[in-house]
């Protein structure tokens, strides 16, 4: 599956203009023939939304989300597109949805772990949601998921062949970053790709590095701190190492 | 907490001179005021014994533990003990038992997660165990435990304010053992102790590197692969990111 790591810089409150760059990011894994393209956690809005929420989010049929529906049809190519969620009785999600390259909802998930003040912001999705695709299964999780191993668990044991990240991950958790990648590519032997945003919003930095990972936890592409689209081919049914069949060796009776 | 990692060569099959070289161990651990010493997973008996699994198999009261149980309270040094335990009904498991520094049995855990032909060899644990010490709170997994969250994770539920790890890690498999390692702290904003045997038995090369990390997933410690004894002083309540707080973010209702 070839991904394109859509990082760039979504000006906080100008939905008009993140939509266009987002288009802009399209139109380039397009060119790259990519499957599908993957932004930021919250590319629509920016991150600091505290205080216009009501303002900035929309339903899955609002007039951004719907023109970058159309824009997958045109363009022929799958996203996952973050924005703030406006959904049953007025509450606001941290959500993410899957667009097919026809321009149709696959599916929208409805971040579960929300971090610091996300919590006054947004409510808390309800579960964990597997996609299935004709690229093949999608499980979706978005930034302070990454960090609980039960997300990507869940996934796995719901028949994910993939997970895909839209993250806003800020200094000083580089590192963090990084290792649980990895850790969660190793322990459910599956390749896991992410896109962090980058820039500086309110006194917050944001540091990129979104990559791809195989599934034995070793970086397919890793970018730096700048704007930059890239598209890397991931191999979803890559070979397993049959010493460790880790779901099969799974105890779930012990656990607490 | 001031943990020894005693990091040598278990002889297959030769339970005496394993004991003496773990008395070695224990009072150079004494030397350095060491609160604990551990030592590598089926450090009494090796590992492949397949054969004679009964021949080397004993239970707690065994002569070899008994002795070892002995010296803990001569050497005035708790010690993590891991034998193949000869339990009810003659089940043998791959153990570790908890031996106080007056030379009291604290505790035995079985390891609940087998590798590979392990499962011909012995029989699984059934549960994670916390032991309350004067030192603070204790967790003991084994080995391919590292490589499932769940283990850490139960542990930490349970209380552990640190994990006592005693492993038998085999090549390829370091970057799983520094990974896994590195993620359990972060994710349980817990210390880890491990402690890897060296040496080749049958075809099989066990690759030490046995280390500490702190509750940020940060390397206190970590040794190369040969015979080595280090002490490390390792903080069981260290500082803990705020904004992280995984325990109180966990979202255990929506996990599979």
């Amino acid at each position: 599956m070839k991904v394109t790591l859509g990082q760039f810089l979504p000006e906080l409150g100008d939905k008009g203009k993140n939509a266009h760059e987002m288009v802009d990011i399209m139109k380039q894994a397009s060119n790259d023939h990519a499957d599908i393209v993957l932004f930021p956690e919250l590319a629509l809005t920016g991150y600091f939304i505290q205080d216009v929420k009501h303002e900035m989010a929309e339903s899955i049929e609002g007039p951004h989300m719907t023109y970058l529906m159309d824009k997958c049809r045109e363009l022929k190519v799958n996203a996952v597109i973050p924005w703030a969620e406006l959904g049953e009785e007025g509450h606001v999600y941290n959500s993410a949805s899957l667009i097919s390259s026809e321009g149709n909802l696959l599916g929208i998930y409805r971040k579960v772990h929300l971090y610091g003040t996300e919590k006054e912001v947004f409510t808390a999705g309800e579960q964990f949601k597997v996609f299935d695709t004709p690229l093949g299964k999608i499980g979706l999780m978005i930034c302070f998921d990454l960090d609980f191993p039960e997300s990507a668990r869940s996934l796995k044991l719901k028949g994910a062949d993939i997970i895909l990240t839209p993250t806003n991950n800020m200094e000083p958790y580089q590192y963090y970053q990084r290792t649980y990648l990895r850790a969660r590519s190793m322990e459910n032997e599956l390749p896991i790709a992410l896109c962090n945003r980058i820039g500086l919003e309110r006194h917050t930095k944001f540091f990129g590095e979104s990559a791809c990972y195989d599934n034995k936890g070793q970086t397919i592409t890793e970018l730096k701190n700048e704007p930059n689209v890239e598209t890397a081919e991931v191999e979803i049914h890559d070979e397993k190492d049959r010493n460790l069949q880790y779901i099969t060796n799974r105890m779930p009776n012990v656990y607490n």
